[in-house]
Parts: C-alpha cells; sequence; structure tokens
C-alpha cells in the first residue's frame, strides 16, 4: 500500500467478524467486566436486554478485519512482484461510535471508505490517510462507526 | 454511583496494568495482527523498534479498569447498606490519542477526573457524565488519553 497509489473516495470491503457469545464473554471478562456484558441473567434486566458485546471488542475486531485487510494487500503486492508496503502507525482516531448493541452471535461486517489524504509535513516519508469505518449487523443496521488515522510509506522518489 | 454524587473535578485512581509480551501478543494476533505487534524480528526494524501493544489492547485495558473502579465502588455502597447503581451503558469516546508505544513488560497506571457532567434531555432517568483518562508509564511518560462519556443514573425523585 503506497500513499501515491490511494484514491480518495475508494471503497474498502474488510469482512464480517461473528460475535460469539464465548467471544463476547472472554473479552469483557479481561478487558470490560460490566454485568451487561458478562452475566446473563443481569443482561435480561440491564439496559440492552441481552448480553453485547463490550464496544471496545467491536472496536477491535474493526481492527482485526483492517490488519488483515493491509496484510491481503501485501500479499497481492508481493504476488505481482512488487515490494510490499506495510501501513505504519496510527496517531489515533475520531468519532467512535456506538450507534446499537451487538448480540451474541451478531455477524457485523465492516467497510471502509477513503475520506481523506494528505503528505505529512513532520515526515516527509510517509502521508496520512483517513479511513471511515462503518459496521452493519445481519439485518442491515449500522452499529459502530469511526474514523481512522493510518500513516502510509510514499513512494521513494515520489510520483 | 449516583449522578448526583459525581463532582466535576475528582480524580479517580484507576489503577495499572502490566502488558506482559505474552498478552500483547494473545490480543494482537486476535485484533491487530501488524508485525510490529507479533513479529519479534519485523517489529526490531519496524517504526518502533520492538514489539508493542495494539492501541486497541491499551484502549481495552484502560475500559478494564475503569470498569473495575465502578465495581469497586458499588460494593462499597453495598457495603454501606445502599443499593449499588451500576453505570449505564456509553455513546462513545472523544479525543482517543496514542502518544508513545507501549512496549512489552510497560506497566501503565490510569488516572482520571471527572470534566463535566449534565442531565440528559431525552433519559430523564440518567445524567451524562465526562471522564478524561490518561495513561502513564513506569518512567512517566503519557502513553495514552481519552475522553470517556457515560450515563449514569439519577437519584429517583431527584436532589
Amino acid at each position: 500500500m503506497i500513499y501515491e497509489d490511494i484514491d480518495v473516495g475508494t471503497g474498502l470491503a474488510l469482512g464480517t467478524h461473528r460475535f460469539s457469545a464465548e467471544e463476547i464473554r472472554r473479552f469483557a471478562l479481561a478487558y470490560d467486566p460490566q454485568s451487561f456484558h458478562v452475566d446473563e441473567a443481569a443482561a435480561k434486566s440491564g439496559p440492552f436486554g441481552a448480553i453485547c458485546a463490550s464496544g471496545w471488542h467491536t472496536a477491535s475486531a474493526m481492527m482485526g478485519l483492517l490488519a488483515r485487510h493491509f496484510g491481503r494487500l501485501a500479499e497481492r503486492a508481493r504476488a505481482a512482484g512488487r515490494e510490499p508496503v506495510a501501513p505504519g502507525p496510527s496517531p489515533g482516531f475520531d468519532d467512535l461510535k456506538w450507534l446499537r448493541p451487538v448480540y451474541a452471535d451478531d455477524a457485523v461486517t465492516f467497510t471502509g471508505t477513503i475520506l481523506a489524504k494528505r503528505e505529512s509535513a513532520s515526515r516527509p516519508a510517509w502521508g496520512l490517510v483517513s479511513i471511515e469505518t462503518v459496521g452493519v449487523n445481519q439485518d442491515g443496521q449500522p452499529v459502530f462507526s469511526i474514523t481512522a488515522h493510518v500513516f502510509v510509506a510514499r513512494r521513494p522518489g515520489g510520483g
């Protein structure tokens, strides 16, 4: 993935993550042990009516699919005889929104859109690419959105 | 935790999370399999110089400590003969910043500050509380910050 080859407006099909009850519970026991994520009985009388995934679990699942998407792009470059260029670190994310609960066995499909790109003033070898990512459940309802900012290497010599 | 008892400006000591190499790798293999999180050799020549935690791992560790802090407040209320009130869901977070890498064996101490509170117009039983959370490593360097928005139940009948 090279900065110069990225076009604003391009869509990215990142894939689908199915949230099993077991994975929801395992993630939440480690990182978000609130009753509506880990305790079936308490969740029934809680704000969501049933166990649902930690919002951080949803965000992490999105990141897993995004990282695997970058991995596939690198493999494709390698197969075409080009040197694969991994994206660099991310300085942060904006507009993290949990729009609806993600319940056990929900399958959330994430898609991205390249929102913007700009050259980095402080790091001339890199550009900063902004990707809006939306997660939609099996009923077509948006459950999650976020805007990611990722450093992407520029083509040596430019152009 | 009751909305009316929360004072803007209050500090919260959330605790410390130690990021073992094993946990960094386990989280990243599931949710962020980029080479600088999972592959020692690749990480050495990568942007951070060594394996470091996924930013989502750092955020999730913060959430784990925040949820346990809420749990301790509930236990204290129960011990004092009061009905514990769990915080409600969060509509989202703002200003997620990864300020420095979190390396293997780093111990990150998270503290919170109550930034603001306001009654919810749409949900009269709840107030919305904003908490700024900062994570600082064992060398005193900030590595992470975020502002959380959490729904907190209001006292029935008010006051």
